[in-house]
């Protein structure tokens, strides 16, 4: 194929009409598909199913410290969910307290705490004049919306393959003591699935903050989130390395089983030094009696261990497998060489980064919409909704079906390839 | 009985050493009961296991709007479960987020977001000088922890049996604009077992606050937790008289399944104002993705209406019922003439007042506590742990059996004469 770039206007034209023709084709088609989100697919929920039935009435609902879990109580989690969650993230039970359903909602809690209450001691952030996060970019936007709505500055610092740039995050954290905190998403990142190298993860635990209520937020949510048994990547854990660097209480380390089990009917749950531990319960056991401990239970008794959760997810490796395999050879066929588009090639996680020419991605996403498939609006991926060069956008390739994905694909290669097309012409 | 007060030294001596006897024959039993908490008993959580069996992996965990319940978001619950919990609460499913499994963490959430961010646009309390919260007295002290937790100041108010002296409350809230909040258990008080009377009800929705973000906080923890089936308290609700009064805004109102399905597994609600959910769901989407919609499935599906709520409550009622008579008789027939003791009469909820002489309340719990018996320490139903007159003790019935209860009573008798014998000696 012809790079656009390099075609002149006649015959950019003729390829803007062929796609245009192409385009009202697939809107007459009344398409709808959601690829907004990293939700699982149904195919997905149903590999738990059997979760539905390792408790019933004559079910023991006593777990092994002889608690019984159908009562208040045990404020931290039950033991045998501690272990779980603990081989999940890597830690030992005593790093762990497990919450609810949402590890979302213990960051945001653990912002909250921060603001008002500070960290281990320190002045709580809502009294200080300014707070600042890191952002590694492209990221989360749920993250990017818990600091935004706390009045939290964000600073932008890029991502590359093996992280973000130490560098920055080095200069930035040990010179201003405004920064309280980065953001990072260590394995199968999102939106990228790249996977912080060991490098990055040592240079995190030897961080040298200006701020002595630094936190790294080190949000594990797809640890065990494999494509492939064979071919996955490995992160160096976090919470040890820290220690060994002498920064023992510098991360929060989340994880949940939201995309283990069921989302919203998970088990969530931080990991982090023992002191820090000890300071969060504080303010845990006036916020509740307990969290639900039944459903710890029903988590353990269905999985049982690591290896329980190991084979549970080749399941889902192999309903999502196809998927990524399937965007990743249409975006290779059908944009190689016309040099308007990039991608990445996770080997887990939930989601591809699409990088188009800069100045398309609203477009791109706003024509895929018109016709019917909704896509995560560009600029969700940059603090503020801001993508400076509006090039990213964020493929979620799990929810729909291999066949409304690939229906899907065609219509977002159109669109891609019509958007930068129109945009080339502007400047010829 | 001859009233201790009227008896002399050598009476009372006597009495004193005889109650020594039977104490130190008690401390010898080696008792270990607890009766610090309103924890159901085992045989109350067993009348819910029914619940265990109605999901399975057969099951469709489709919601009524053709949700699936195992996959993310709904933020505000599912319909089902808004009706169900809007029964409960005596409120329209449109004024009910349902939340996680905690009313208590909705009540930390309520106040950390007005701490952060203010109230329906009003300035966020973590940026004024001082905030205080009248706190109805004796009342519930995890009420109080958490208020004490961010600072905020706690004023205390009396309480009558008709509720909270209103005289005050309508005094100190119309003159203070500091005064943010109040404690409220409407319905079989914490820890009196008191209901709100309609008067009571009609000049808190009346009040007319110097601040504009005040807002009553109605624990609503036991609306259905009645002893009998045909002598009932009846509160009445409060949305529905502060609109009619003219301040639809003016109430959060709190309530959970913690105490009718399972405590920690249930599902738990605020019901407010439609202005104030939009609101709250402003701050909660930025949370959370959503709470355990299969859960609220399990609850919706088992419980069906408010009629099964109603007819599942008189089989705890039936649990209850026994230990609660048997406390008040046991107290009726030792107490009567001796002039040492007082109590309150529940006809529902968790607890009975115990008002003893003055100054002996402490001494009383560290008695038992010495004999064996975990009561719910002096001081906590007051802010700071703090009782002016050291005279109220909560005692929670429900936990132990009527076995355990009656050996826990008669122990709590002794220690309650022996206390009180003690301190009037000190006098004569």
């Amino acid at each position: 194929m012809k790079a656009y770039q390099t075609m002149n206007k006649e015959e950019l034209l003729i390829v803007k009409d062929e796609l245009q023709k192409k385009y009202q084709d697939f809107k007459a088609m009344g398409l709808k598909l959601d690829m907004s989100r990293g939700k699982p697919s149904a195919e997905q929920l149903d590999i738990s199913m059997g979760m539905m039935d390792v408790l019933n009435s004559n079910t023991s609902l006593i777990c092994e410290e002889g608690i019984d879990c159908r009562n208040y109580g045990n404020l931290n989690g039950i033991k045998e969910a501690r272990e779980l969650l603990g081989a999940i993230s890597e830690v030992s039970p005593e790093n762990i307290i497990i919450y609810g359903n949402s590890s979302l909602n213990i960051m945001y809690d653990t912002i909250a705490r921060s603001m008002t209450h500070g960290v281990l001691g320190s002045t709580p952030w809502c009294k200080l004049d300014k707070i600042k996060f890191l952002c590694p970019v492209p990221g989360y936007d749920r993250h990017f919306a818990i600091t935004e709505f706390f009045g939290i500055e964000m600073v932008n610092v890029p991502m590359t393959e093996a992280g973000p740039d130490m560098d920055i995050v080095e200069k930035l954290v040990s010179e201003d003591a405004a920064i309280k905190g980065i953001w990072c998403v260590p394995k199968y990142s999102n939106p990228q699935g790249y996977t912080y190298s060991e490098d990055t993860v040592k240079r995190f635990a030897a961080l040298q903050p200006a701020a002595e209520d630094f936190r790294i937020y080190w949000d594990n949510a797809y640890s065990v989130h494999h494509l492939y048994q064979d071919d996955q990547d490995f992160c160096l854990e976090i919470l040890s390395e820290c220690e060994k660097a002498g920064n023992p209480d510098m991360v929060y380390k989340f994880t949940s089983t939201s995309k283990i089990s069921f989302p919203g009917s998970g088990v969530a749950a931080i990991a982090t030094s023992e002191k820090n531990v000890k300071d969060i319960l504080k303010q845990l056991t006036l916020q509740t009696i307990g969290h639900d401990k039944v459903n710890q239970l029903r988590h353990v008794r269905y999985f049982k261990d690591l290896q329980g959760v190991h084979e549970h997810m080749m399941k889902h490796a192999d309903s999502m497998r196809p998927k990524f395999e399937m965007v990743i050879k249409t975006m290779e066929s059908e944009f190689s060489g016309l040099e308007i588009a990039s991608w990445t090639s996770p080997k887990g996680g939930y989601f591809i980064s699409f990088e188009s020419l800069d100045g398309c991605a609203k477009e791109i996403v706003q024509r895929a919409k018109e016709a019917g498939v909704v896509l995560t609006p560009a600029g969700a991926t940059y603090p503020y909704g801001k993508d400076p060069k509006d090039s990213n956008i964020r493929i979620a390739p799990s929810y729909p079906t291999v066949a409304e994905l690939k229906k899907a694909m065609e219509l977002f290669v159109i669109c891609v390839k019509l958007v930068s097309a129109e945009h080339i012409l502007t400047t010829k």
